[in-house]
Order: structure tokens, then C-alpha cells, then sequence
């Protein structure tokens, strides 16, 4: 709803200054700026560094832009994977990653659990790649980070790729332990949609060239060798979303002014009170039981049979709750919990739900 | 430079009335609407029926939305190319296509003639699919509608493709005549990067399908069944450039409010006006001698050694040329013929063009 704040995860309430940014964005020509300039040269690095820094990344992990996370999930297959995947998959997203490998003609291997749980264990077998979803957005799951850095050790001659697309900037991810990470920016970023981000190590792009030395396809313009190969030029090899990416690099700016740790602190916070208030109301429950499990910025609420009359409620108030995904549109909620949503929102948020009473 | 008219052949000059759609996109909350709403169904059911009527666009071609032209070039290789498509390259773009089916492992052929020409006649040969590029951005060659037209009796069983990316639009289609028609959204329509539009007719459906029944991978997300599953909705694979859409609809409501016809008189005017300055000149020359191949969306002109000299010229009467293209730099300029370019920009350029006098 317009006007209201908007906790859909994604895309999502937009970060406070991205207005301004786009203002600013047309008086510098940014929106019919060739991408073949110095100028949007200067704006690529200027974004990659923005990221890097905010995310703590290595130098030796490389930044590309694609169109969406959707696409990074097939070009992660097309370069990353001769034949054997192995996915955890506990929801919408880590189940259609799955089926993207089947449909690039792979053979992908998953372990399942029912969606709104974990999982207790990494798996023994090995793989070409472990997929993982680090947060879940259809059902709030969160997997701890023991867990995600747990696969290097146990599987050395695996590519541990993480999906992180509603949850970044929140977590903090040991790069020694993982080779690629993606998000898109329409959601913890709180910009337009239209852009993805992969953060890739050189362990890839071997893979990759290995593929291709091989005979096997790794596709064309988007291949991880053309992607790395005009990053490191700051371009891009097709005409990018310009502007997606100018905006990005504005917006990571005043997140690195105000503080990453700050950003942190208060997205625990948040979480903390929403989880609270769901937990004390006699009508609503947190859909994932599993503390270890709950997402920090996607917090899910069980709302059964008050579902539409709780959203009525909220939206009243000028809050607009994200609806449950899927079959669980009916009995459900979802409200993100990303660097856009102010402390004072989400006791907003709190202190309405707590007055509602059916 | 900003400030200037950007004659670059896109991303080029914005369309007159984008920075307004934008900040009406930002009081409507478009910036940050979830795609899985009936608002956004609305939005892209508006645009792609603009599209349709600007176009001529017959009810039984559906029209998808993709990222860039550019991944619309594998798009057409992976869901229409089982072995060979022949392309007529004549340019850096079209030479591009041909290379992303030999980069997906197609065995692709080619008629080529030298940069600036066109082509004699339909080669004879017979193929999957014909790649033609009406209206090469390299080196502002057109190829004639006859010629494309011709395809459909000479080659009964082929897909007939056609790259208008940097044209339309402006041409007029007989789209009994062709199965494909795509353009990405930076150049004729004047929007900022990040959108392709994808215009597909049954019997590409029918290929894709039939070549994923043999067990070939089409893709995933972006495969024709999935884009056309998903456009029957007004809806997309994933979460895509929801602005945009948005924008695109936005023009092309005031393109048709203005008339095509108007349109495309005035973009023969212009064109007109400027290869008479170039022809006239001493120390300039259109590139493509051939009248028959001159493109009027994209006019190349022979600046030869004055190259530096006419740009910086130009810059200082605030007109901004595009330059050559790749080793052409030196030795060309580029200029856009857009709608968003008006009568009185291009008389303003004709006249400066003509003070220049070394």
C-alpha cells in the first residue's frame, strides 16, 4: 500500500535515501550514460569498492553484476557444474535453484527437510557443488553460519556457493570457508529491482575455464570468464542497468556512513522485538520454532485463520505486512526486517500487533 | 557531456517526459512494488499493449521481457537452435550474435560482407533459423524491408529473427513476414538501460518446446514456454526491472499519444536533413555510400583525421556525438536519430556541422 511502510521482502520499503539519489541521478545524466565511459567506469568501481567494504570481502573475490538472482542461479550451473550438485533445500527458493539444475540438464542430489526447519547435518556425500540458502524468504529460515562454514572441511573438493538475496547485510560470512555469494538489490539493499550482485572466487573461474576446455558450454555474454575478465576494467559485457548500479553504490555509501555494525545491532534488535511480540500474542506465532533457524530479516509470523483481518488491521495502521508465499498467502505473514525499516517501525509494528485482539 | 543533446546511439538522449514519469513513479510506490501483485499485472498488461499497438504487433506474437537485447541473443540460440542458424553479418552486433551460437556449441553460419555495406540477396542455403540485424548500431547500415520480407518465401521452413534493436520505432514490420522482433528499451524508446523486449510468434514456441521434448535444455527461468507461461499473466519468470516496465509503458502512452506516423515522418526528415549536411560537406562523408543501406536511426559519418576536432566543435555548441565504433573511434562519429531527438536538435546540428570548416 502507498504510503504505508512496506515489510513485503522484496522488493521491499526503499533504503531512506534512494529518492534523493535519483534526483541527484538525472542532474548528472546518469540514466542516459553510455556505459562505454570513463564516467560509468568510475561509477562501477566506485560500487564494487562500496560492496566490497561493507561486506568484507577479499580481494581475491570478484564482483559482476547480472539482471537478477534468478539469472546468477543459472549461470552458477552453467559454470560451476559438469554434472553433480547437491542442494539443502527447505522452501520455495532452495527448491527452485534445485530445479534449475535439473533443467540445465544436470543431475542434482538434495537433502530436504520440511520448509520452515533447518538441517541437522551437513551431508557426507561428495559433490561439484554444495548449494545453499542462507536465508529462506519464503519461510523465514535462517541457517546458522556454523553450519554454512561448516562444508569446507568436510567437503574440500566441493564449491560452496550461498544464496544470501534477503538477507545481506546483515550476515557476516567467513570468505575462507565459501567461493561464491549472491543477492539482489531489492531487498536488504532497499533499491528498485533489476540488478544482482555475484561475488565469486578464483576457485570459479577455474572451474569455469576447466568447463570450457572441456567443450562444455558455460554460456556466452555471461560466462564467469567475460563477466571477471570486463570487471576487472570496472564494465560490464552487455549495457547494464546503469542507473541499478549507480544507485547501489550511493546507497552502500550512506550504509557505510551510518556503520555497518550499527546496521547489525539494530537489525538484531528489531528482530528481537518482533520475535518477542509474536511469541507473547495469544493469536499469532513465529512460524519457524526453532530459534537457531530464525531469520533475523525475514521474521515469518503463523497468523492461521486472522491472517486477512491482522493485514487489514496493520494496514489500517500504515503498515503493510509482505503475504505469506505461496499456499501459506492464507495463513501466514512475512515481514522483513532490512536496513530500510527504522527502530521506531518496527515498534510500531509491535505495539500494533499487540493490539490486535481478533 | 551533460547538459548536451546525446546523440550516442544508447544509451542516448532520454525521451522528453521520463524524469517526469519517474517522480510519478515514485509517488505511486512503483520503485518498490512487489511483481506478484495485480498492480504490477496492470503495469505490464498496459505496456505490452502500448507495445503492441506503437508496433502493429498481431495478436498471436506474444511479447516477453528479458534483461538486455543482448541475452535475447541466447535466448534465441538456446530455445530455437537445435544445430544451425545462418546470420547475415555486416557489423560488430551482428557479428556478436554469430559468435553466441558457436559459444553455446551451435555450428552456426554466415553470410558477411565488409563493415558498411549491405547484402546482394538471400543466400539459398537452408537453416533452422535466419539471424538478420535490420539495423546495425556498429556501422549505421539498414538493411531494406524488402530484403528481410523476402525470407519467408525463400526460406519456408526457417525462423525468421530480426535484431531492430537500435531502429524501432521507427520501421514498419509485415510480421506474417518474420517469427521474432526484439530491441532493448535505451535506444529508440529514450529510457534509461536494463530492459529487453522479446516479440515471439506460436511457431517459436512450438521449436522450444519441441526441441526440450527431444531433452535439450532451453534454459530455465528464461526459456520461451516459461516467459510465455508467465507473460499469458502479465507476469514474469522472476523479479524483473518492475520501473522499467513501468517507464517503458509510460513512453510509448506518449509516443502514441503524439502519433507514430508523426514519428516516423519526422525521423525521415531528420535523417534527411543530415546525410544532406554530410554529403554536402568538404571534410565530412556518410559512411555507408549506398543509399539503399543508410540507416535513418543511426547515422555514421566519415570524420576522418577531423574526428577530435568536429567532436570538441560540436560539444561546444552543446550537441554530443556518439563515437565510432571499436577501431572506427578515430575516424567516425555516431548519430542517434531518435524520438527523443527533435526537428529542432537536428537542425541545430546540420547548421553547426556546416560552420565546421576544419
Amino acid at each position: 500500500m502507498k504510503g504505508s511502510v512496506n515489510f513485503t521482502p522484496g522488493p521491499s520499503q526503499l533504503y531512506f535515501t534512494v529518492e534523493d539519489h535519483m534526483r541527484q541521478a538525472f542532474r548528472e545524466g546518469i540514466p542516459s550514460l553510455s556505459h562505454r565511459t570513463k564516467t560509468f567506469e568510475g561509477i562501477s568501481k566506485h560500487t564494487v569498492g562500496g560492496i566490497r567494504q561493507i561486506l568484507g570481502i577479499p580481494d581475491h573475490f570478484h564482483i559482476v553484476f547480472t539482471s537478477s538472482a534468478t539469472e546468477i542461479w543459472e549461470r552458477i550451473v552453467q559454470n560451476l557444474v559438469e554434472e553433480k550438485s547437491h542442494h539443502f533445500v527447505n522452501g520455495a527458493f532452495s527448491k527452485r535453484f534445485h530445479e534449475i539444475a535439473l533443467q540445465l540438464n544436470r543431475k542434482p542430489t538434495k537433502t530436504e527437510v520440511p520448509e520452515g526447519e533447518g538441517f541437522k547435518s551437513a551431508d557426507k556425500q561428495q559433490t561439484e557443488l554444495i548449494a545453499l540458502t542462507q536465508n529462506e524468504t519464503s519461510t523465514g529460515v535462517m541457517l546458522p553460519m556454523d553450519f554454512i562454514h561448516s562444508f569446507r572441511e568436510t567437503h574440500p573438493d566441493s564449491l560452496i556457493t550461498v544464496d544470501a538475496v534477503s538477507a545481506l547485510p546483515y550476515p557476516v560470512f567467513d570468505f575462507s570457508k565459501i567461493d561464491s555469494l549472491y543477492f539482489s538489490i531489492q531487498k536488504g539493499f532497499g533499491l528498485p529491482a533489476g540488478l544482482g550482485v555475484w561475488i565469486i572466487n578464483d576457485a570459479c573461474v577455474t572451474k569455469a575455464e576447466r568447463m570450457q576446455a572441456k567443450g562444455i558450454s558455460i554460456g556466452s555474454y555471461h560466462s564467469i570468464p567475460s563477466l571477471v575478465s570486463h570487471a576487472s576494467k570496472n564494465q560490464t559485457p552487455e549495457t547494464p542497468n546503469v542507473l541499478g548500479i549507480y544507485l547501489l553504490g550511493k546507497v552502500v555509501e550512506d550504509m557505510l556512513r551510518r556503520g555497518i555494525d550499527m546496521i547489525r545491532k539494530e537489525t538484531e534488535y528489531k528482530a528481537a522485538i518482533l520475535y518477542h511480540a509474536l511469541q507473547q500474542h495469544e493469536l499469532i506465532n513465529p512460524f519457524v520454532q526453532d530459534k537457531a533457524f530464525q531469520s533475523k530479516t525475514v521474521i515469518v509470523a503463523d497468523t492461521g485463520t486472522h491472517t486477512e483481518r491482522i493485514k487489514t488491521f496493520l494496514e489500517a495502521h500504515g503498515l503493510s505486512p509482505g503475504d505469506g508465499y505461496g499456499k501459506a498467502k492464507a495463513s501466514q505473514l512475512r515481514f522483513a526486517n532490512f536496513p530500510a525499516h527504522s527502530k521506531e517501525q518496527f515498534e510500531l509494528l509491535v505495539d500494533t500487533l499487540a493490539k490486535y485482539s481478533g
